[in-house]
């Protein structure tokens, strides 16, 4: 049997037929178009995963299940997508449209970042573990739990909502209506603001010199590999980063006692500079110290694909 | 079939024969001796257990397990309490010695708070929901972790313990080593020390004529008193109070979005006066406003017999 996966993004829908084990057969690829009604776009993206399918060598036959990632909130029960802005859908009922060109076959949904979690934990880096929480350091900071072999996205489809965990009590204001949410300090955009906001005390700043000048040009890279160098204002933009994201993996270790930590996501691309500091500070803060094995943390494998593998991973 | 369920404290052990349904059939109770060596302590236990099973007119043929909530960490895999300060407990490994008790039957271990989450989600106010927060506002702050009906503890037994999950990045120094720990700010000991630090600036408070102008004597009682009767720093505290938890109680809805969170512990005998207030403040903080349900906040139904039921439910 095979699974079809679809990574829904704002501005492409990647998919593949998937094996049982996790390894995508096929892929194929349709362009995101927030121009058309939410039921011509899952007809485009169906018509293209029976495409690809056919292009695998299987039928409807072979097909265990349907799934995708999306953007935004899902409801893995109602099979409905309350809210996902990049697309521009609001209450889509994804499971009953996309059902319409999969008679018969299970259709789930989830959260982009819970189905790059289940990835990692099927066919990833933390396959093999019983437990494990993920978290997307990107634009934004998302995350995804497993909790006995099973994704755990909730009561009502917004748990794992790892971005928006209070971390400062009164904190930067966030673009969900509260403020001091963990993605105002541990995404690429916090990074970018914080780098911003010190620049002018830092006139001979190496981020000063690879943003030509132009506070508005600074992006994440920029100022990790400022850090890496040695520069003072990138080393202390990297040192608050580690240590908020350090204290919010003891909060979830608090919480949750994960068996790992996935770290995933376009700030994840600094790699082992950024694991061996977030290593480093992440026992600083642990529970009854040394009394107990600290949570294993590591970088996602999978890249891209791990949208795909987790989507078809869902049923 | 009955299973036998131990509360343990740091004064008295509790126990009980429970029938499966979670009803109390009998009742025993032990001295908790510090003195005696752990294997001894146990052998106490064990006597009074069976005394008490022989009691409710069972046999050992009718035993489905033994269960028992401790007020520390329990390692639910191995049976071993690596920490249980109140008891002097190190590394006790309490399945294998209450095991020769009880030649057989599946013993099990947890800590407190989680065996009167997991009562309340068998037998309380939140049975019947699949997915439950319990949170004790006692002395210190604990937690109960129920997912999918079934406890959820952690990878290594230190899930659950909310009370030290970080709520002020470099806040008060807490017990466990760190700052900042929900527990600074939302226990009775909290509420004692935030009424305290302000008593001098508040010389016809209500709290100072409680307590005889001693704040050593002060209680958490009497803040929440003076808090209801209008008095200025009795709600300034409350107020905080209420804040700390409503922000505590978002970043567990934002990483675990259970169906219900049910509060418990001494503080909790406030009754509505608490609940009401946190369930006006919750909704401030509320990620994805009016878009989702908000979490139902309850209080804690069964009182002192929630250890003994949670215990007997564990297996």
């Amino acid at each position: 049997m095979v699974r079809i996966g679809m990574d829904v993004g704002g501005t492409g829908i990647q998919m593949g037929v998937v094996s049982d084990k996790g390894e995508i057969l096929e892929k194929g690829a349709v362009v995101t178009r927030t121009d058309l009604p939410f039921s011509e776009q899952i007809t485009q993206m169906a018509e293209c995963a029976l495409d690809t399918l056919k292009r695998s060598g299987h039928t409807l036959d072979d097909l265990r299940s349907v799934g995708a990632g999306v953007p935004g909130v899902a409801d893995q029960r109602t099979g409905v997508i309350p809210l996902c802005t990049n697309l521009g859908w609001h209450h889509v009922p994804f499971r009953e449209e996309m059902g319409k060109h999969f008679p018969g076959k299970p259709i789930c949904i989830d959260n982009d970042a819970t189905v790059a979690g289940l990835a990692e934990s099927v066919a990833g880096v933390s396959a093999g573990t019983s437990s494990s929480v993920f978290i997307t350091l990107g634009t934004g900071v998302g995350g995804g739990i497993v909790i006995g072999g099973k994704v755990w996205s909730g009561a009502h489809g917004i748990g794992s909502e790892i971005g928006h965990m209070t971390l400062e009590l009164d904190g930067e204001p966030c673009t969900c209506g509260n403020r001091g949410c963990l993605e105002r300090y541990c995404s690429a955009t916090a990074i970018i603001r914080m780098a911003r906001e010190r620049l002018d005390f830092y006139p001979d700043s190496l981020i000063r010199e690879s943003c030509g000048g132009d506070a508005s040009k600074i992006n994440a890279r920029m100022v990790f590999d400022a850090a890496r160098q040695g520069d003072p204002l990138g080393e202390k933009v990297f040192r608050r980063y580690v240590i908020y994201l350090s204290q919010a993996i003891n909060t979830i270790t608090a919480i949750l006692d994960p068996e790992m930590f996935v770290l995933g996501g376009g700030v994840s691309k600094a790699g082992d500079f950024l694991l061996d500091a977030v290593r480093a500070e992440v026992p600083k803060y642990a529970l009854f110290k040394d009394a107990f094995p600290l949570p294993r943390i590591e970088l996602a494998r999978l890249g891209t694909d791990a949208g795909i593998i987790g989507a078809a991973m869902l049923q």
